[in-house]
């Protein structure tokens, strides 16, 4: 079910936070760079905890992934950091990848990992159109209601759209994104790329500043957090 | 249960047949470039079939795929041929790709898809002690006992191993492999990757020809099956 916990059902803080409780015999608290939504995939997640019990960053992180043989989550580095370091507030920037495979196949390795998206796409007006987003402006329109943010406005670092063969990769960088701002600019995207919007009607959408103008939300599946960069 | 038709058990060939023959009214048989073995992947597997009726290859794979949504496979591209094309005895060349991920911890998205291995893997070494395997040898020792080829002797065109980050890929090349040839030839490159093997011992391996000095299999988890050439 994504990564808050939640009162009830799994999540990916709920298996980190019962592991490490289960190790340090304390109540932890884990913060991560982002809270991706159910469905979304994390390669590169970047969290930090604080412990009180004195162990290996590398016995830890083994300990961890002990606790975690049950469920598909695992923690792939682990190192000390300084005291005031926070995986969310010390970020710099985030780094979201999207994977469409354009084809009338069904997906069959690339079910829930993908979106398949069955008519023909234009990826060079997709990318052509997608720097339209890029730079300093109000997403509201690219927002889910449910989004909790104080201010609507963000700059947008990067949002390339590249292809190989049938593989449509989309690449979004940003100090921090809205709730499903990704999937809300990839959504619109792919109306440009099957051509039933012009750019122009993505510039519209933006500036609309209107949550009823989105195009399309894109589905979780194809939406992977990558990277978190710090100082 | 892997491509072959099985008294008992889904396979990738019956799952086919079975769609075909509800579309097509008569009993198909699907012949394909390659036998993968239960828990390899396919990628570009090709697989030829001979149809009385008449429809185009657009509305067949339509039609195919249709029957296949609730299992993991999909044709992904259909086209006439003529009427003496084989897809086995026809094949120039077939391409498997083998992916191991170098690290401590378990896989996650990779699980059944990808070898871990949690020692470091000098993957350079690995792919000098490959170039022993290519060419025109006896591959006796990597053959499985239920392999049914008449002749042990094969030309492997290629066998390269690159890493990039974690993720070290083996490329695979031949007219034909002997049953497990692929997984016991990356079983016996990983030996040499954490050092317990050196080159030398691989050539002895080889030069045995005796499956009983075979030092590893590699699971089936991270075969796949990418290409097959024709004329």
């Amino acid at each position: 079910m994504g990564w808050q916990r939640q009162p009830h059902g799994a999540t990916v803080q709920k298996a980190l936070e019962d592991a490490c409780a289960a190790i340090l015999k304390e109540t932890i608290v884990v913060h991560a760079a982002g809270r991706t939504d159910a469905g979304v995939h994390g390669l590169g997640m970047v969290a930090h905890l604080d412990v009180a019990r004195v162990m290996t960053p590398f016995a830890l992180m083994e300990a961890i992934n002990a606790g975690l043989i049950d469920v598909p989550v695992a923690v792939i580095a682990c190192e000390t950091v300084a005291a005031d370091f926070h995986a969310r507030f010390a970020c710099l920037a985030r780094h979201y990848e999207y994977r469409i495979v354009n084809r009338r196949a069904p997906l069959t390795l690339g079910a829930g990992r993908e979106w398949r998206i069955k008519k023909a796409l234009d990826a060079e007006a997709m990318h052509d159109a997608a720097q339209i987003l890029v730079g300093h402006h109000d997403f509201t329109t690219f927002r889910s209601v449910h989004c909790q943010s104080a201010n609507p406005v963000k700059t947008l670092d990067r949002l390339d759209v590249t292809r190989t063969g049938n593989a449509i990769t989309i690449r979004a960088s940003a100090r921090s994104f809205l709730h499903h701002q990704v999937r809300s600019m990839v959504g619109c995207l792919s109306l440009v790329g099957i051509g039933r919007w012009s750019a122009g009607d993505l510039r519209e959408a933006l500036e609309a500043r209107d949550r009823t103008r989105l195009g399309l939300n894109a589905p979780p599946d194809g939406l992977y957090f990558v990277r978190a960069d710090y100082p």
